[in-house]
């Protein structure tokens, strides 16, 4: 209800700032008797980490996280499961020259005007920072659901277009992504996107990205309509990452120009199993997932933090130009890979309790 | 929590199949002193209806809203407003044929796998009939907005693609939208359309279509970071839309393509307040709305009811082929438009009222 | 959020004015397949119904239930169940003469205070004609408790005090509850209560009561601590309803009396399970349900609507005395009964839920 | 929705074990510009920590309060409000002993039957431990109604019983809560209890007590009817303290006894505003805050730690006998004073919000 809680019954309720003395997040609602520790955590954040080539900020944070609560000799309780993260690597005086200069394309202005204060020191809450928590909540999220699905869920995602650059898909191959820094599923793309990225990092510029997030082993049957069908509930939950401006599922925006044949994915029965004999839907159909693989895209506008001087305007009314200066992501994008990964965690595991709630599970 | 609700702090919700005796929906947290009568809601309702041009479903509904509750002497009490619509034309037996096969597609197949059991009498709560009573709601919405923002706020949308053939957007002119059967705002487009949709109804085939809706004199200040943003509602209410596959907020997947410098929005000062250059941002930095109009696209999937024979599976697992007869839009996009402009109403008011409860309005 | 609407899985959300055209409700979160027909809701109806003796008001209401959605060839769908009741022996014009008086106990005045606004006919929204649809509501939890409990779950009240006069438990039969007009599990104090309301009724006063609901075969388990702990919902659940002042779990107020010693209920293992060897915590301990019955008890304030004459005010802040004429309950702790019943169902079904989604259902 | 959030608009998740590294909670919804610091939670902290007398637990917590997010150079920002207090005094050993007994009167053995694992040290999540996270939760919420009401509003509680000894009400004082032990209105109780708990702990038992809280100032209009009146926010809010077996609103239970014309609080204007004659109703009508004293009382049973031998189970199936030793609370009812008072805070807050909300705040 007030912003910062994610999920009905699987919930995350997060907070801190980028140059707090930490952040960190509450999980409510985890069935008990799952096994975890701070090393099922660790290695999602270790991936969203900055710091870990030149293609992202310079910022060095280990990011060690610490639980707090709701885990008892290795298990989970099923009460609240607290964690936290410590800020080691702020810089705050990069931002006291801009304190009073709303960056362009940055949330200082909504804030100021909405709150009539904010945290001016790296962005703040609106940082992308707070990503940070979201991967460490979803980590548990993966845990619930390998729990409770026979075979796991399996959640990930992939860096699909730099800036104007696409992957060919043909070339996809899961087994890429850990290869490059950009979690390309496709080599030659991360190559072109290497030389791209430091050429818009010399010309003080930045570049937006295109990632895609598949979800496997779904069961059939989440997803509350009419209102918190699963495809919205993702659709909200990639677009409350920093930065994002378009959602896909399945065919997305360009289901547009498909004809009525195209699209309705047929079905046949195979292994005496329902199967489908191409996902245009994503995975999705009213709202209810189908059992398909699911299959998100979202669109991440380029960093607003640019070396190029812009216009903009001051907290008292003064035209001013402004250049942002810091340690930056040029392309934000690369690291909302694990970040969007997340969010789709913690959709599924939400849906996954309602449906446990109201259907039972098989 | 339980799917037919929308929103927190102005809530609708919904119920109704599409084949019941009524569809209907309660409204609450309705500030109280509001002038409201059934002649507010109804021509919305009137511009969604059915049967009025060739190219929607000739199912014939009058749609007439009746309130049961929470007006008092012509104005709302801040009690619960009941609202219900008769269903008066259902045809049920053209459903009797594939009761037992599920239509590609549609939601057929995922109701059966979730519940164990459907209404399968013209898509029962799956069905787009259910939109009206978002409609319905969004009048009391649009209500609201118009009493506690000062000069009113307007929601409104258009058809800006169907099929391949997209509008000119130098020729939009907003008044040519109420012109044409199309709600579009290029006259010319709306001709194109016209001869595209009596193809493909030849055809025995059906087409998707992108709408874009647009809301002016948004106060700035709106939108509940980190997870409660107001473009992450808006995308989940939209992806809430039957068949809605894509959407976008400003510049959208597009963003993924522009360079730092066009894509953050400039600002200056113009008569003491403050203006952006351009917007890309689509209304929304941060996920709070910045006083500029908030644009959001979505796409539609072509109608799955199509008379071109497809393959698909029955209730006990047998392979067969379907063709989906009836009454239906050859493109389910037309109609989406009002519906679009409700649910941007509803998160609009929703939000309005939440920013009351923390910041106050000015 | 806003108040009308009870529940968090299993949900209900209610509507209506006493003298509007219907009241109604919207129950959302049923599990599917569940046999329901207004045959299901009717007769819990009927148990609350006004007009059956002399006792309660003679208003004449038929309550006739009518299901509007949700309900497919007999069979819950999963999807909401809407409901309505007609209002058809509304008499408003005994309230024009005090539309400008508040009546002392009654929320007139807050209501003035609260909206500026309010249906004075009947008392509007704050009448106690809104519980009619939650026992309507109730009868669908009782369904899904049936459902979904092995053995069923028995929900049943009793009245046990009038005035000043309580029943003797010792001969407390539950066969007794529907031989009188009082739901009195003791017959001698059912005759006592006719003699008193009688003498109460002639003096143009009013009396309270105490009602006693008690939940048997209940699953151990039920109840999210910290806040969401079983007995604190069923206070809240209580409290909720028209005239009631205060609400007990187990021993209640005299918890404050016991020694530590006689009030922590002992354990014996009893043909291999669990038994507890008395009942001071009502069936509740830490928040959740312990197996035992649950045990409540609330106290219902006396009618305010009286012939004898009152201070009050009026609106615009006049001086002046009141007589409410009309037809009223002289104990509304009667009627209090099946609606304490129906609020403990409900309480229990949306636990129940919770329940199976975190933890699953044995 | 998972049980350790309370509230609506004005949020507070809590976690942690009594013998886990810390407890802690996060508030959300806080209106920004409100100065806040460790010094507004300290001392509400203080007046609940344990070891400042002999009546209460031994075990020394110094309870140092330290935020960690949601305030920018001493004000609030809008943003979370995460806090953390360190557990220092946890002496597990004491719980091994009883690790497969469950305690009679605890939650042991249903936290048992509901998750099928517990953290035994302490009581774990069900110790009253956590409850001094209620009361730093709180300590934000009074800053929020101070800053949001003229003239501020004052939540303050009494102990009025121990065991079967109650206070004068004619002595009460409430100057005398803080000179003495047990924040009793009456000198002469406080002397009488400090007796009676003596040997009370000498017999190696325990007692209980009633607690009085009364907010003053309150608004008139606060609360939701139908569900989320005031009354019915509060009774729950209590009955989550832990032991808590009764609530009562103004005349509370005894309104059963008192006669229509007593009951209803009569008015008359007063220096031209509406002031009530009496406060049987404790402030609240028809669910809405009518502007007099909110008054609210609480029954918390004896302590179930005691030194007398007590029959129960093992988990195992066996029965045994237990006697619980360990530093406890000889009448926990004594510190349930500030916490009662925290709770009612709490909801106060969160109803101011939400009448902002929806009608605006004069």
């Amino acid at each position: 209800m007030s912003g910062n809680t994610f999920g009905h019954l699987f919930r995350l309720t997060t907070w801190g700032e980028s140059h707090g003395s930490a952040i960190g997040g509450v999980v409510d609602g985890t069935p008990p008797l799952i096994q975890l520790s701070e090393a099922d955590i660790q290695p999602w954040l270790d991936k969203r980490r900055p710091g870990q080539s030149r293609f992202t900020t310079q910022r060095q944070e280990l990011d060690k996280v610490r639980i707090l609560s709701g885990v008892f000799e290795g298990k989970t309780t099923g009460t609240p499961i607290s964690f936290a993260i410590e800020n080691q690597d702020a810089r705050s005086k990069d931002y006291y020259d801009n304190m009073d200069r709303f960056r362009p394309g940055h949330a200082d202005y909504t804030y100021q005007v909405k709150y009539g204060i904010r945290d001016y020191r790296g962005g703040g809450r609106a940082s992308a920072r707070e990503t940070a928590t979201r991967v460490a909540g979803a980590a548990v999220a993966r845990k619930v659901l390998d729990h409770l699905v026979k075979g796991g869920v399996r959640v990930r995602g992939a860096l699909i277009q730099v800036g104007p650059h696409k992957i060919d898909r043909k070339k996809w191959d899961w087994a890429e992504i850990d290869r490059n820094p950009f979690f390309s599923p496709d080599a030659a793309a991360a190559q072109t996107w290497a030389e791209h990225l430091d050429q818009v990092r010399k010309a003080g510029s930045s570049c937006g990205a295109v990632i895609e997030v598949v979800a496997s082993n779904v069961p059939a049957g989440l997803g509350q309509p009419v209102f918190d069908k699963l495809d919205g509930d993702i659709a909200r939950a990639m677009m409350s990452i920093t930065a994002v401006k378009g959602v896909e599922i399945g065919a997305g925006m360009a289901a547009a120009e498909l004809s009525g044949e195209t699209n309705a994915d047929e079905m046949r029965m195979k292994d005496g199993k329902v199967a489908f004999l191409s996902n245009n839907a994503g995975g999705i159909l009213g709202g209810i997932s189908s059992g398909q693989d699911i299959v998100v895209r979202f669109a991440v506008k380029p960093t607003s933090s640019i070396l190029t001087p812009r216009r903009t305007v001051t907290a008292d009314g003064q035209d001013v130009e402004i250049v942002t200066k810091g340690r930056h992501d040029p392309c934000v994008g690369i690291r909302a890979v694990p970040v969007g990964e997340a969010m789709l965690a913690l959709v599924l595991a939400d849906h996954l309790l309602r449906q446990r709630a109201q259907c039972g599970l098989k």
